[in-house]
């Protein structure tokens, strides 16, 4: 597995504007994208802070998996997604070493990105993420 | 307010050695440094990816910070810690717009930082760190 760095940092919030704003006003970051996933339920607002970004993550129906998080946990770091240079190669490396996957085959993420999720209750509690940009 | 980049995310686990193994077997990053935080009654792991270190953290006695961290909300995502240019400065600027501080000055933390955390209640539930290299 070849990981180059932390692409990004999740954070599940209620309101994304009112967090947007404390990102901004408060930290002088800025944001420089917002999307919504559909197939996530959610919307999304990124601000790049050096080679990592942060993705503030809002759910747009109450069944999405950040409102049931939030639901759980309340608001906060949500999961860790580290860059590699092969996400299919990476999760399959990682499930022949006993980790338990949530997706077996990498899928789309926001950000034109290819992603996969390992199982938090394989990596210590922490979701945790491949990433790797579609070319 | 002058955040140059995430200098590290803190993740509280129950046993040190054993996420050590699955961030340098699974992941493949490599543990650069073990200290112990005396003062925060916890031991911490480092590994650098990037810009940013993961600071893996095992409550030493269970009235620790980290140790009520998991009996509440079980290991996982703990905080993100902001490089600043000046602690000092940076929470005497959140604070006087509003947000809640836990450390009302600079303390010594782990890694040779001055650092200083922002109440999660101001920061939409993330635990947030100012940290600054001592010269």
């Amino acid at each position: 597995m070849n990981i180059s760095h932390i692409e990004h940092i999740g954070i599940a919030v209620e309101d994304l504007n009112k967090a947007i704003a404390y990102y901004e006003n408060i930290l002088g970051l800025k944001c420089i994208k917002i999307e919504e996933v559909k197939s996530q339920k959610t919307k999304t607002a990124f601000f790049q802070l050096g080679q990592t970004k942060i993705e503030l993550l809002q759910a747009t129906e109450p069944d999405s998996p950040i409102g049931k998080f939030i639901e759980k946990k309340g608001e906060g770091l949500h999961h860790i997604a580290f860059a590699v240079d092969s996400v299919k190669k990476s999760i399959e490396e990682a499930s022949q070493k006993g980790i338990n996957l949530i997706n077996n085959s990498p899928t789309d993420g926001a950000d034109n990105m290819k992603i996969a999720f390992l199982h938090p209750k394989s990596t210590f509690g922490v979701l945790t993420e491949f990433c790797e940009k579609n070319k």
